[in-house]
């Protein structure tokens, strides 16, 4: 099944302590897109300006995603420019140019509205309804976000709650949302809010599961070189999204190892700048890197 | 086999946002003896003053403890108090008292100096050598420390780091030590200073281990309160050594599942003040916790 992705489509300019990278292809939905497409088809939704390189849509075409549901507008594409700090944790933005995306309203190609498997990705919780309210009956939907929409669009995103299966979010994110210090604490209070399957990301530390049958404690891939984590959590929930739209049975059976995936990917995305690294991979550096995940957590 | 544990035996007070608990039995030694006394015969190392408590004796000696290398001394035993921070992340020395601790030499009983198993717990580098320098050819050797020898006995620490088999730390330490923010690359500095055995404590984030063979991301167990954490990590160090010195077979066959029993303990050592909640557990309760930390990690 294919697995439908709304999102920022971005040009990302990022400095690091070491390096200077200008307006590579950016954005949540460029990252999970990429991801998901080593293990499903996936339709991405998104906008760009008419300034939007020509090699970025072939390197989407590449990875056979779905471009019929992505705008092409007259103006700019969103532009986002920020820089690491020398321990690759804290970021700070310097730049913000919304370009078309400022007026963004996703429209839905009716081949897209049946999609089984949809992800929300960082954006506007706002948008993420309008796509939703087009849809019709998906079976799975998950959702990420980040601080600025707990910040600025709190509303719109507690009620989005209720319309999610899973919804993915970082710690501190977390934290802010609940109030709450421990994180198991903040999952459960995130399950009364609406969905089944709560996911906290803890960057290096891995992510853990709260679902209905259990918890699941997703260690990450053990790197030694962090290059650039921008969009290493998109990452994450692309291929997450794209190996669940893929497995045959029940989500509660193929939670984990989707997760597992994630982190594979997300590892490859933190290893060069932008996504230069993850479209240099294939499957079997994927599988290889889940495998010595299985070997360094069994006991 | 039994386990040779040496550290600090102190009283502890301990305030936390919500409650305040004097003189409690405390110290690295005592919490790594008690934890180590779930698996395997323990013999302690220490010190403490005629003004020590008998209830504390009694407890030592309910954990089968062997209490001929405990000294008892004219004077007071080692009083350290701190304080929690809300989040329970960072802790504040209020006062230290060293009483007898100030002299303390440890003298090993003839019976004690073919102990094949032998943990240096956290005490002054100088104590752990010259424990050392009393045993004949130990099988294994483990040793943690803190950030305060790595500040005031550095030379005496790295001295160390060649006669040891294992070396345990937490990450900020192992920052400080190694100046490495990648806790990976932090390892491998390590391992060149002498260890085989390398483990970073990361709180309720687990730890991990790099051996000779491979590496293991091993799972803190989801605690949704954590009343105090002081010993945690003493109870995490304590319970590994005392699973290896009880369990059959090579050391790399058996590290694992004996930190997976490091963190079981050291969660229940988080859920009482001092030593209140794990000198109420049994066996089976530990049984349990590994059983259900084997289910969260597997996929």
């Amino acid at each position: 099944m294919s697995v439908l992705i709304v999102g920022s489509t971005a040009l990302d300019s990022i400095k690091t302590p070491t390096a200077e990278n200008p307006r590579l292809l950016g954005g949540s939905a460029s990252h999970a897109a990429v991801a998901a497409s080593f293990f499903s088809p996936v339709k991405l939704i998104g906008i760009v300006g008419d300034d939007f390189p020509k090699p970025y849509v072939a390197l989407y075409r590449r990875h056979k995603i779905d471009l019929s549901g992505l705008q092409v507008a007259k103006g700019k594409t969103f532009h986002w420019s920020g820089e690491y700090e020398i321990n690759m944790n804290n970021r700070r933005t310097l730049l913000t140019e919304l370009g078309v995306f400022e007026n963004f309203t996703p429209h839905l190609p009716e081949s897209h509205k049946k999609s089984p498997f949809v992800l929300l990705a960082n954006i506007a919780p706002a948008l993420q309804h309008h796509v939703l309210d087009q849809m019709t009956r998906p079976k799975f939907v998950a959702a990420d976000t980040m601080d600025l929409w707990l910040n600025i669009a709190l509303n719109d995103l507690m009620r989005l709650l209720p319309r999610l299966d899973c919804f993915v979010l970082n710690d501190s994110e977390a934290h802010q949302l609940t109030k709450e210090d421990n994180l198991f604490n903040a999952m459960r209070k995130i399950h009364k809010w609406g969905p089944k399957y709560v996911i906290i990301k803890k960057g290096s530390h891995g992510s853990i599961l709260s679902g209905p049958r259990s918890r699941f404690i997703c260690p990450a891939y053990p790197l030694h070189e962090v290059c650039d984590p921008t969009g290493a959590g998109d990452s994450f929930v692309g291929a997450m999204m794209g190996y669940l739209s893929a497995a045959r049975g029940p989500i509660d059976a193929n939670i984990r190892r989707a997760m597992i995936y994630g982190s594979v990917v997300a590892s490859f995305c933190c290893e060069g700048f932008g996504l230069n690294r993850t479209t240099k991979i294939k499957r079997a550096d994927i599988e290889r890197r889940a495998t010595e995940l299985k070997k360094m957590t069994q006991f």
